[in-house]
This record gives structure tokens, sequence and C-alpha cells, in this order.
């Protein structure tokens, strides 16, 4: 039986995730809600060892295949180890990217077909999907250029223009195919605006129950 | 269009892979025939990162699916980068442990479905299959005995026995479906007398061509 909500947030490099994470994380803990907050690829200790050969800058040479295989690999230790246990306790997970993000840069960005790594990841989720998905909105080159004055850029942050705005496309057409789960918000605005927008939309999941 | 031939050596632990392919490789050495030796999980710097998490004993929180991802991974990089540029050039290519360790360890051994594994390789192997398969059989109390008299166990190896045997069906089960590619032999005999029906293979193998 799963009693809690799982809540993730999608978006490119850039687009605000963290910190509307935070913000939301805030308004949880001041409502006293029981969740947690946790991320992809990682979110284990075996996912932290997969993720470090994700994202490092040197591996040109990765194909598009090993990578989606990758993020499979670290999602189905996630969803095990943490995403489960934590649903099945009745909490509310707070995920920074999921499934999602490997349709859109593995799918469209990387051009691996759709369905195929939809097959690949239904051994990993366990049956798992969001209950409400958040995608933020932004294109590829105001994101990245927040992004790039914060901190050294990764592997996959550090393609082209055009990978980053495939992407976008891809999430978008997720969001099109699924505007029950995904919900788009417009990144660019004010943090404090898409924060509102956000509470009310986990407010209304909280309500609905599953 | 692929010229070279695909030899792959599976089987148990101590099984003697090890052994036979050296005693391979020096056949073909002194033919002085053009081929590599290469070994799975591994073969590539990114698939050696992925070996180490693979093998660490520590790791005992690792979930079958996780593990057949990860394999599936490294495999994915080891075809696009070693094993399909070798075969291109004519190459003979010997691969100590492929696709078929993923269908007896995690298929048979860990109870994964089988044709969940052939649809997580088929993105990996990217329509490559080994010409011939030479099966090392070998009842795992001995293999075990023998392995553990030469170096510290891995995670995989530190299974216990009824993993194993398993395993050992799983493999004799591939060999029965597909008896033309996959040859089963009696690991127990006089590593000469193992060799010489190896040879025979081979030869048979590369005058036949593909």
């Amino acid at each position: 039986m799963m009693k809690g909500f799982f809540v993730t947030i999608e978006g490119p490099d850039g687009s605000g995730k963290t910190t509307q994470i935070e913000l939301l994380t805030r308004y949880l803990a001041a409502k006293d809600l029981d969740y947690i907050v946790t991320r992809e690829p990682g979110g284990t200790r075996i996912g932290n060892r997969i993720r470090e050969i994700l994202l490092e800058k040197d591996y040109t040479e990765m194909t598009a295949e090993t990578e989606t295989l990758l993020y499979a690999a670290s999602r189905a230790q996630h969803v095990a180890e943490v995403i489960l246990p934590a649903l099945k306790k009745g909490k509310i997970v707070l995920c920074d990217r999921f499934i999602d993000a490997s349709m859109a840069y593995q799918g469209m960005g990387r051009g691996i077909d759709i369905e195929c790594i939809r097959k690949i990841n239904s051994i990993a989720v366990m049956g798992i999907m969001p209950h409400l998905t958040i995608l933020l909105d932004i294109p590829p080159s105001i994101g990245l250029k927040r992004k790039k004055s914060h901190k050294e850029i990764d592997r996959i942050e550090s393609e082209e223009l055009e990978f980053h705005e495939r992407v976008r496309e891809g999430y978008l057409y997720l969001a099109k195919k699924e505007p029950k789960r995904i919900k788009v918000l417009d990144g660019c605005r004010d943090k404090k605006v898409i924060y509102s927008e956000i509470v009310s939309l986990v407010e209304n999941l909280l309500k609905g129950g599953v």
C-alpha cells in the first residue's frame, strides 16, 4: 500500500529547481508534514557513484546508450532504497528529476527511442510514477547563462545549445501528453510567483489524496 | 559490414576461463591472426568504473535491477568502443563473458525476467551477438573452491552456493536453446584436453566464415 505523495521537479539546467525545492521544503516543514528531499542521478551511495561517472566531464566517449542505462541503474537503486520505502511510510517525496528527465535528455536530446527508454526504465521504477510533476520551463539560453555563472558545468550541461533546445521541446511534449500529472510553469518569472503556484499545486495534491 | 569473428567464453567462477583464454591467445598469436582479448564487466575506462561498483563487496544493498542495468551499461560502452570497431576491422574478438552471463546471473541467478534482460540488453549490444560461445561447465562447489584459493572473492562470487547452482542451470538452459552458437565443454577435465577442443571449435568457425 502506497500512502505517500511523490512529487518530482523537472526542468533544464538553471531553471530554478534548487531554489524552488528549498522554498517548498520550508513550506512542508512549516506545515509539519513528513517529507524527504532527494535527487537523480544519485540519492543513494551506489547512485552517487553512478552520478560521478555520468557527470565526469572527461568522459566524452560515453555513448547515449550507456548514459541511458546508467541513469536507469541509479534510478532502480533510488526507487528501491529511498523512494518506495518513504512512500510506504506515508511521506511526501520531493525528487529533483526522475523518469521524465531520461525521456527528455536521452530521448529527445540524444535521440534514443522513447519506447526503448520506457522499457528500460520500467524495470527501474517498479511501478512507481510521480503523482505530480512540476516542470519549470525556461529557454536554454537563459538557463545555461544562469548556471554558468554559478559553478563549473558538467558533461551534460556542456552540450551544445541545440541539444538543450531539444530537451526543452522534449519536456513540453511530455507535458502535453500527460497534462494531468505534469504541470508546466514559466520559470522566467519571479521566484515568489512560481513558488506560490507550486504551493497551490502541492496543496491540491495533498487535499485530493492518491 | 562485419568481417571479424566474435568469440565469447562463459562459465561460472573458477571454471578455467582465464587459463583457456590465455592458451587460445597464444594459439591465435602463433597463427599470426589479428585478435583482441577483452572482458566484461569492463573493457573500457567507463566500463572499468562500472565494474568497480558492481564488484564492490560492501554494496550488499544493490538490487538485482540495478545490477542488471549496470552490466548492460558497461556492455553498451564496450560494444560501441571496443567490440564493434574491432569486428569491423576484421579482427577476432575474444571476450570473457557477454550477454549470456546477464541471462544466467541476473536472470536465473537473481530471478529477473529473462525477456526483460533481453530488452535491456538489446539497446546495449547494437545487434552484435557472438558467433561462437564456449561455455565451460563446472559444478559451482568445485569452481568456487578453485577461486577462493586464488584471491579475495568479490560481491557476486560471495553469493550462496544455491545462487551459483541456479547460474549453472541457467547457462545450460541457454546452451540447450542455442546449441549451434553455445558449445558446452566439461570444465572439470584436464586443461589441455579442454584447450584442444576449444581450438577445433575456433578453427571450425574461422574456416566456415560468417
